[in-house]
């Protein structure tokens, strides 16, 4: 099956929604400009739809381990050798490593490229830029220069290493031990799990990030350091030197996304492993976080960017696939199932999320730039408060619902849609991590009602929701066709407001209430700012509409989904509404041994 | 994992909400009993715990295929023997072929728990049924004899050939081809695929139900005739003769249910595979019609059933999982989590749903006892209409939550839901058929919205809402506790209604567009079905607490979790009912070369 970037979709959010224009205007991106992503997007689809789409379902074979080593999938080392060749691991990290320091927002777009093609694939590079970012902000300029060009270049690969098998998501149980050498080096000792992409045949050497915790550290997440941890030590010249004392002890069986080998790391098992402390001891925790947001961001890609190719394998099939006679037709032969309303129904159901979610993710990364550029300090705050808003709904709703849209994919294709060979299971099956690495749902959830709008008596969510109440006002002079939508936005708007009050009455008085309701409350906010974003995305297209050599098709389409949008997406905030506000006695009630 | 089966729900249900006691007084039903049935519950949950659950894991390392034979899972064969010598295949089978005639109601509570303990496994034995029920109603005396005693006894399993590679649920296209032999018999030619337990090694005959055409047969569905198609042909003193030519020529690679071997069949390749006419010519399909109300009804059980043991094991994961402090709790220490509101959200959503439609499950199983021997004429009518009216709603319902739910039991896992070897993966693969198979969720609601609804007006419908109207009635009189719970059950079955009357307004001049918001509609009156029934069991515990040695923890237990399915269940009937009223344009609208 064959993917295909859906390029008109990502340059219309990247030009009407996102303010490409604007963003290549900030300090540090003056040399990007709009005909230079022009060109990038052109080739990074053709490597998505050439190299990454083509071995994806190779991956799903796939890797295996032996004596420690790990051996990919059939073609994913020559693509990677390829990827890394043409330059598109940098493509956000630095100049001054030797990135291209380009803008998040048009990385994301790459990165979707990326995701829809191959999602296993896209983890590798995805990580790297994650211990690029965490190294850039945060270690000793000696440890930059050996590590980042080396990484940036995609040479290196990068990982974390967070998990243990009692340390989830709660980060103070971390036990990996960290004992000072007395000569600028660690000695780490521990096991971690879950660790994406620990060991491969792609690169030659892997950095490992790995959080540790020395004898005399405080207990709890203030006495957790970050390390450098290299799979190959490095030589003063840069060559690599001994192998380190970091091993990958055995690969899980899981799911999904088999193309990326998920390791068992073993640290010290044959007297300690050597690390490089970064930045400042017992810090290790704050660090993370630096690469926290992007990296939730990113995974609220993956959901997107795996609903938008199980989308096209639907359509594909719904077009192809002839059953049953048109419903309501005279005619008496079967029909492509396309024709089928229900069939509609579900495309629609998924399409309509697909481009919501897409909008609000650009929107995010241009937040992100301006928080992490912009010359007026208010500005820049103002967008670094935005991003941290919009990071746990984004991650969370484009997660959740890449479920559901996968499993939509499964549906179109009937019993077909069962037969792994038929690709559709797959994309099932690999989008069921994203609502749960990097942080699940709930998790997302509690940060976005605690850490997010308690913390600061909800002033950003007011100013969004506000902003969506503007953007609805000018809906009314759109015409009657998107006045049924202007309806269905302001109430959604107008619920959201009073959960969002609800949450503010409660967590600190009785924080289980609105936290029994937190995930509800996530969706909603989800459902609303993607409203949002089909309301701009509306009004745009209607704007160009009425300009000389417009899209009429494209735009036509646009209009249709945003109706569609209004009338099946947007009237379950009642329902959720409902939930919040009334529902977490019930969540609560019930006594633990009558589960 | 281990399985418990739910024996205080399954009794309280199949007394309290689907009168059991009624049932065993009609004709045929005599020989049974309360006691006689709780006998029988106590004996299926010893052998569904025991014997089948053990081996759900080693089921999902799947079957072998070499030289047209199958090689069942490790403890397959050995089980399936257990079973068919415990007498657990013909319970619902008639007494006069060896069967049991025990009522469908009691064969539902134990076919509830063979799903739960090992989906897979079960439908050797559902499928033998449905093929049981075929062949008696349709065949004559002398294949009855031949072939029913030893399939009520469990020796010879059966199975259903419908699908063919370009006729899946539209059977107007079957194209597999039979011939008479002026002898009685008939050669049959094609392939069928999608054959459940269309070849093992679990018993010693295989029966194949196979629809197939004559050459001078009418085109369509009118020229469709329902063969016997043995693996063995029968020697005319009952033992087994000649290997008839009818073979497995591959097994599918699934997402799930991998212990069930899913056949490719071809009849006839070298020379044509004895064939025996069921009934008359022509009539096939009518006579799969025959079986198809039982079956669409028990493949609403297995979505049940496999959401209860995602349910199980997610609720022992989480009071086993320590991770995390206690929101709002001056405890630092880490708790279990089913301490957090989120993870209690989740148990509950599934637990709540479970019940209701277990509930309603089992209402139907009545339904179907009395439209099948009930002695008033009147009353019979009455509840074979409600059964045709029940079973999409059940088979569609219960299959798309069962989706909702196993993702909901590999939420709660973590990381480690997607760990295979955890377990909570192969619920979520298991289930994700159930919603495809008998009929996708489009095709039950079309059937819902055409065959059910419009064909009689309403009739059904509108006085199965009515019930519901007096339920939530009585709920007024039943204390402060439930009044929220009558509120939005009254919201819910007036929106419930005017989605009716839209469906009877449109359907004859324009079916495109209730067709639209046909799987909303179905999924709708799942929820307001579901809470009509939790409403009935509310009622049911709040009678029985005022009694002497009530069991006060099951009791309460039920009316929290009715209170909760008021809070975020119901209220989702909201958002349906503007889909299915002013939805329908927007997912007819797009222009089908914009998908």
């Amino acid at each position: 099956m064959t993917y295909q970037v859906p390029l008109k979709d990502i340059r219309f959010v990247l030009s009407e929604l996102a303010e490409l224009p604007a963003v290549c205007t900030l300090p540090g991106y003056e040399d990007c400009n709009v005909e230079l992503v022009d060109a990038i997007l052109d080739e990074a689809a053709k490597f998505a739809e050439g190299v990454l789409a083509p071995i994806n379902r190779n991956g799903d074979k796939g890797n295996t381990w032996k004596d420690y080593q790990v051996t990919t999938a059939e073609g994913f080392a020559d693509a990677y050798h390829q990827f890394r060749d043409s330059g598109w691991v940098g493509l956000r990290a630095p100049q001054d490593v030797g990135g291209q320091g380009l803008p998040a927002l048009v990385a994301m777009a790459t990165e979707e490229m990326w995701c829809s093609a191959n999602l296993s694939f896209s983890l590798a590079p995805l990580l790297t830029l994650g211990a690029i970012e965490a190294i850039h902000h945060h270690a000793s300029e000696d440890l930059k220069a050996t590590y980042l060009p080396r990484m940036a270049s995609g040479e290196w690969t990068g990982t974390m290493n967070l998990t243990e098998p009692n340390a989830g998501s709660d980060l103070a149980q971390v036990r990996t031990k960290a004992v000072d050498n007395g000569d600028g080096t660690y000695s780490i000792t521990g096991q971690k799990i879950f660790i994406t992409w620990g060991e491969h045949d792609m690169a030659d050497n892997i950095v490992h990030l790995v959080l540790a915790r020395l004898p005399d550290a405080p207990a709890g997440v203030k006495g957790i350091s970050l390390f450098i941890v290299p799979k190959y030590l490095v030589n003063a010249d840069g060559t690599l030197g001994a192998r380190n004392d970091a091993r990958c002890v055995s690969i899980e069986h899981k799911l999904g996304i088999h193309g990326s080998p998920t390791a068992v790391m073993s640290f010290g098992d044959q007297g300690g492993a050597i690390g490089y402390l970064v930045g400042e001891l017992n810090k290790g925790l704050g660090y993370m976080f630096t690469m926290m947001n992007h990296a939730r961001l990113g995974v609220g890609v993956e959901g997107m960017a795996i609903s938008e190719r199980a989308y096209q394998h639907a359509v594909a099939y719904a077009r192809d696939r002839v059953q049953s006679r048109e419903l309501g037709s005279p005619n008496p032969a079967s029909a492509a199932i396309i024709k089928h309303p229900d069939v509609r129904r579900m495309l629609m159901t998924m399409r309509a999320q697909i481009e919501a979610q897409r909008a609000l993710a650009y929107y995010t990364a241009t937040a992100l730039d301006r928080a992490a550029t912009h010359p007026h300090p208010e500005e820049k705050a103002r967008n670094q408060a935005l991003v941290n808003f919009l990071i746990p709904i984004v991650k969370g709703w484009n997660t959740e619902q890449a479920n559901e849209i996968t499993s939509l994919g499964v549906q179109v294709h009937g019993g077909m849609g069962f037969i792994e060979e038929t690709g559709a299971a797959q994309y099932y099956r690999d989008a069921r991590i994203t609502a749960i690495y990097e942080g699940t749902t709930g998790i997302q959830a509690l940060d976005l009602i605690g850490r997010k709008l308690a913390s600061e008596n909800g002033a950003t969510a007011r100013a969004v929701l506000a902003e969506v109440k503007a953007v609805a006002a000018r809906l009314a002079d759109a015409g009657p066709e998107l006045q049924a939508f202007q309806a269905a936005l302001n109430i959604a708007v107008d619920q959201a407001s009073s959960c969002v009050d609800f949450v503010l009455a409660h967590f600190a008085s009785n924080p289980r209430l609105p936290a029994a309701g937190s995930v509800p409350f996530l969706k909603l906010m989800g459902i609303v700012l993607g409203g949002w974003q089909m309301a701009r995305a509306a009004l745009a297209a209607q704007a160009k509409l009425a300009e000389d050599g417009a899209d009429v098709d494209f735009l036509t389409a646009k209009l249709i989904t945003a109706r569609f949008y209004g009338e099946h997406l947007l009237p379950q905030v009642s329902g959720l509404t409902v939930a919040i506000l009334h529902g977490g006695e019930s969540v609560l009630a019930l006594d633990e041994a009558a589960f």
